[in-house]
């Protein structure tokens, strides 16, 4: 090839796909550690990257399994009571993915010899991911590789992978050498300590076994003690004869096939794979729990697997789409953004929800607030049983929590900053312990699971115990100052450019709701809330508490405050920060950053949207266009939040943009470090925007409302809800909205404040609300989202520009 | 001995002493530390803990050099930009103190054969450690060994000790091994974080050689590269024949003597000690200073260097003594601890004074704020040129301060809050970097400098830099808000159990000064202004910033608040808060303790002393009271500001009790961690609450004042202060005050507001103001200070209790 075609193939989107699949279009290794993360295959339970079959390269080898984490030395320069000792790591786990493949004993790899087509595409209705490669070996051979491999949903113990070979115009021995490989050597850490730490080597082989074509790896991890197994089993298929042998050592398990294809003859193998792991069973238990679940998997056989994938995605769909007409590219976007929340929570079964899924091994695999907050609520209205599930697990981690509020002087529970098993994780209390909005995030989520899914038992079973719990912390977190008021002194809010405040507004706010929700489960319990120890006394209290909730307000500026004295304090100079000092806390001490008024994430205006209706619809203009200007979006988790009350407040292009910054995050790596996982709160955050910020939808007190609006570049919008058992589609044009019920009898909603019936079969329409003119909202300079439109040139800059530069300098 | 007489020996005072002398009374392994570091050799250069000759058993092993650090890493759970990577722990060099002892084969070691007497005592006059002890060796041999010990004063680079040994009733041989000794083995480190990182064998091997009677060894830090030598040389005299040989290794050099004696003879050897260092000299250049420095030493001889340490003393106390008629045992511990304060400082010559002297490993040898607000008062009143030193030492540190002030975003220099050679090493911000009031300390300490010694060269060369950096800091840190006022947010004050708060008020008013003297400095000396490129508006921006500094106030209290929002928290709940729960840092985490109305460590009382002439005399009554209320003295450096204000205001009873608790923190071990070193600050503290307490010295302004009072149970307190090169004695009794000029021929000052000029020879009496009846102050459950007359029978009570406890577990 010559310089120039080289050229213009660069010019190229890499990525790209149909409204249904997302396709790497080409073999390039700059992108290599982003596909892992884009291509990752998940189920909730077991997470694989998109690491290629043949082993190598690699950005970051990556196999997880939810809830299966080492532990490590939290070291402190200064130590301080109550500073967590240990930290979780999520691990990379045996490593069952890997299919190495010998063409005339040279090995396939794609550094070396002509790549002439390398193509991968994930299908997102399949779910599935299918490669296709062809390859010319130094030597001149030329093969077609073709595997498709799946993390399958039905059987949550299970993955697998059909591994095709095909020489192409001349005969070739071929050998395929199917893998278990534990304790892979991975890369150096990355310099930003958000990046998850390496551990070295920290699997200790408990036992290896092979038989005919099945091997089998147990190992416990050295310091926390956990136990995994990982099998594989196969099918092979060739024309000819194949000689096979099987081997296991104690990091490795091998099934070596080899055989003689002519032109155009293909080699087949299948392989089988299952996970298994536990804190408490014996390792004969974990070990033929993974075997039972290989002979399960290959009774069902490949065929099948898929099938089943397809029918639980069809299903999935059916209840969940979300439709885009007029960009297609989002539409893609979208509908990518749903599946990868789908696979990190479908079978997490009472496992948090990573940051990261199980995409990488970003933030050591932590699952934060963003779970309950970001993720939660798409869960509850697509995949209702993962929500409770989830919530479910925060519960489990109760007693914990209940042990963490004693250590803090508090009462009832407080939850960790960042955990994986419901131990407090975080090294940095300020931005970690301290952001108590934890409790009423999780409060939230549950009473959300609770008016909106209509699961009866939930209440009684943990919803009660968790509000019950909560609120108990916040009566003790919180005290009624000599005027009467009820101030939060001392915490973070979401903003973390802002830490330990009197006051924020945000917190107070949802704190308020979570007293109130208390004490109103206990009046539907009482004999449940008796059990608690829970008086009236206790519950009077949570109510004044409530109804005397300090809201700081600015009176001269005539907005809220995101906390106390925040508006009075400077502005952080904006026109003198070069765009290379973003994010800000890569090149600036939070000393600085805490100080001053600059936000890193949407704060005050998550309140406007979580807590919307304490707003009036003029203060929430004011307040959006005042905190706007000082929002620089270092965290991917304000996007979403600014294109939700950007939607609501009128500004429809502003909001626009922010859908595509939300939904186009990872394909395009905006923050830097896709290599790490995806930013799954984003991929939810695309729901959420679509939903609540075009759709108008709120739930606030458990009313489903819905405002709808579409921006100008869109000619439709549609998407379906779980509703109490319903399934409501709602379709969104320019000429108007259309609420349909697809299941169910009768669902009652508010329309633009109207209050509307939607019954089986008759569709209601209503026209959607004439927007007010509003003044243009200002970001901070050289903060403004990416337009929409200019979005692929720019995508295209900054992979030229990445290539060039170390990864991982961004952020959450 | 019978369990009995035990008892009863152990219910006696283990120090006692003389007005002029604090003895060790008998030998008991449980104070070991405490007495290694009451009995510790500095002159600010060299510092030698008080171990046993001959070596063992020991609590700490110390020998250090001031501003001789081995850097390590700073571990961080979660990195921050700005964060130090680094960390400087002072270290314990080449231990030039050993002599080793063996009487007829057997070890001279007191945890064998039996201690018949052992009396150690540090002669405040002499500067000599004179030690006795009559033993008995296992095998039956008595001995008396009788050595004195010394730093030099006048002979920076120079110890020297003199040892003898004298067999009673039968003769004996004798064998002395006098010893260099490089990487001692040390105790395993506190579990406390904040004493000294362990250090294992940091120093490297350069030269060691050997010749006649003298030894050295040279050696490197390993991380720092900072390189030391040290060596010895001696002088032997016996009745009989003395066998001697000399040898030299790598981490020891030995000079062996063997001797016969009979019984009443007495074997005399003579040590001279030498150390040097650098970070930029060659080894031979720092060998040579030092084999240089020993041939000064003996040519000088021992008798003529304990004359000379002598002559210097008796200049020192001539200048400074502190006289105390009605409480023995609290004029030997206020003599004791300006003796210690003298050696932290007096030869330290520009370099830092720590938290701890030269006594103990504690606080990693850092210098922290205390150097220039608790120590550099005294020494500007007793010593002054190490006052200037000092100051010299902070403005050589300039270059790293501007370097530091530009990473957090700031002008001028922001000097380290803990530090040996001038970069930060504090690894927690929030109460560190944060404590930005350090800025203003040394402003305020160079400014009282200036005014009070008439150093004619110092602010030309020094202080006009010093005033004009920091007051560029401060303009750079506040902002003047919408009303003008001008705020500086999100800093720590002196209370390290509040942080990151807005307007602390003792840091606002320190400022206002910094910014006002840095002015007036710029007025005196317009042509080295410029050079320093400060222009008119500059000037004019630092005195607007001053002029509309924001202190907050709460009206309905009608009390000044330590921060913005203070008095608004949730009082600690002290009632509930068990004794053992202190110091509260070790027993409750920073968010419990910042958010609520608990006080370390006097914050706003500090403001009242130091900017007393902010206030009227009835605001101070009431700010005292309302914040001694919530001051539960966690740190050492509390006591006496307390007693300044408490004796200001009329507690006259409490301010004595505070007085007690300073002057005595380290006989009593009241911090429970004198082991690690004594408490400097606190020792400068005893001069303060003489001298600013009962005295009433002020100097605002330049302006030298003094109210002075007495506590009930003294007859007479008296005290003499150089002054612009005068020098002033202050002499208190109940039936009134005179000022005399003991040199110089005229001084101004203020009695009780009236203008007194005293002349030579002319002493000024004056009766003391009755003061007014006051509400007696109350502490926090359980924090009361000890009533001066309890002391000895609780110090008893905490020494038992201190035999089981572990060490270390409380603070600064």
């Amino acid at each position: 090839m010559n310089p120039t075609s080289l050229h213009s193939l660069a010019d190229e989107p890499i990525y790209g796909g149909t409204p249904w699949s997302l396709r790497e279009e080409r073999w390039d290794e700059a992108v290599l550690g982003r596909s892992e993360s884009l291509f990752a295959l998940a189920n909730g339970h077991i997470g694989m990257r998109a690491n290629l079959d043949e082993g190598e390269p690699h950005g970051i080898p990556g196999t997880y399994l939810n809830g299966f984490y080492e532990t490590r030395p939290l070291p402190h320069a200064e130590a301080g009571y109550g500073y967590p000792e240990d930290g979780q790591t999520i691990v990379n786990v045996t490593n069952g993915k890997v299919i190495r493949l010998l063409v005339d004993d040279e090995p396939f790899d794609l550094r070396y010899g002509t790549v002439i087509r390398h193509t991968r595409e994930l299908d997102l209705r399949a779910g599935l991911l299918r490669r296709e490669v062809e390859w010319t070996s130094p030597a001149g051979q030329t093969v077609i590789v073709r595997t498709t491999r799946l993390v399958s949903f039905v059987q949550r113990a299970v993955a697998a992978i059909c591994f095709e070979v095909e020489p192409v115009s001349e005969g070739a021995q071929v050998v395929l050498q199917s893998e278990l490989v534990t304790n892979e050597p991975m890369p150096a850490q990355s310099k930003d300590p958000r990046a998850a730490a390496a551990l070295a080597a920290p699997l200790v082989g408990e036992e290896h076994s092979c038989y005919d074509y099945r091997g089998v790896l147990v190992h416990r991890l050295r310091a926390s003690g956990l136990r995994m197994a990982a099998g594989m089993d196969h099918e092979l298929g060739s024309p000819g004869r194949i000689d096979t042998s099987i081997e296991a050592w104690g990091d490795i398990a091998r099934l070596t096939a080899a055989t003689e294809l002519k032109a155009g003859e293909t080699m087949r193998l299948t392989k089988y794979l299952a996970y298994g792991w536990s804190s408490r069973r014996s390792m004969p238990s974990v070990r033929d729990q993974v075997i039972a679940a290989l002979a399960a998997a290959r009774s069902t056989g490949w065929d099948e697997l898929v099938a089943d994938q397809r029918a639980y995605l069809d299903d999935y769909w059916s209840h969940a789409d979300i439709e885009i007409d007029g960009d297609d590219e989002l539409q893609r976007a979208v509908r990518f953004a749903q599946f990868q929340t789908l696979q990190a929570a479908a079978r997490a079964e009472r496992r948090g929800i990573g940051a990261k899924g199980l995409t990488g091994p970003g933030y050591d695999g932590h699952a934060f607030w963003d779970s309950e907050t970001y993720i939660l609520p798409v869960l509850t209205y697509t995949v209702p049983k993962a929500a409770g599930d989830a919530i479910r697990w925060r519960h489990s981690t109760l007693d914990r929590a209940r042990t963490r509020a004693q250590e803090l002087g508090l009462k009832g529970a407080a939850f960790p900053w960042r955990t994986i098993s419901g131990e407090e994780c975080s090294g940095y209390w300020p931005a970690g312990t301290a952001a108590f909005h934890l409790a009423a995030d999780i409060a939230a989520a549950a009473e959300r699971y609770r008016t909106m899914t209509g699961d009866a038992e939930f209440e009684r079973e943990i919803g009660l115990e968790l509000l019950v719990e909560t609120a108990r912390m916040w009566q003790s977190l919180g005290h009624h100052d000599h005027e009467g008021d009820f101030r939060i002194d001392g915490v973070t809010g979401p903003d973390e450019y802002s830490a330990i405040a009197d006051n924020n507004t945000f917190t107070n706010l949802m704190a308020q709701r979570n007293l109130r929700w208390a004490a109103a489960a206990v009046e539907r319990h009482p004999d449940l809330a008796a059990l608690l120890d829970v008086s009236h006394d206790e519950v009077t209290a949570w109510l004044t508490a409530a109804d005397h909730m300090l809201i700081p307000f600015d009176d001269h500026l005539q907005i809220y405050q995101q906390a106390s004295n925040f508006t009075h304090h400077e502005v952080w100079d904006f026109e003198a920060t070069p765009a290379d000092h973003y994010p800000l806390m890569l090149h600036h001490p939070y000393f600085e950053l805490y100080r001053t008024q600059v936000i890193k994430q949407a704060d005050l205006v998550l309140a406007l949207y979580l807590c919307g209706d304490h707003f009036t619809p003029e203060e929430k203009e004011r307040n959006f266009a005042y905190y706007e200007a000082i929002t620089v979006r270092d965290s991917s988790l304000s996007a979403t939040v600014q294109a939700i009350i950007a939607a609501e407040v009128g500004h429809l292009e502003l909001a626009y943009d922010y859908f595509a910054e939300t939904a186009l995050i990872d394909f395009e790596d905006l923050a830097g470090n896709t290599t790490d996982g995806l930013h799954v709160a984003s991929m939810a955050g695309a729901w959420l925007t679509a939903v609540a910020g075009f759709g108008g939808m709120r739930d606030h007190e458990g009313e489903l409302s819905f405002s709808p609006r579409l921006p100008p570049a869109l000619d439709r919008l549609a998407f379906k809800l779980h509703v109490r058992g319903t399934s409501l589609r709602v379709e969104i044009r320019q000429s108007g909205v259309t609420y349909t019920l697809l299941e169910g009898e009768e669902l009652e909603l508010t329309h633009e404040g109207e209050r509307v019936v939607v019954t089986a079969d008759v569709p209601k329409h209503r026209e959607l609300r004439s927007l007010p003119n509003v003044a243009p909202a200002l970001q901070p300079a050289g903060r403004a989202p990416i337009p929409r439109a200019e979005h692929h040139r720019l995508s295209q800059q900054a992979l030229s520009a990445h290539a060039h530069a170390e990864s991982g300098t961004s952020e959450h």
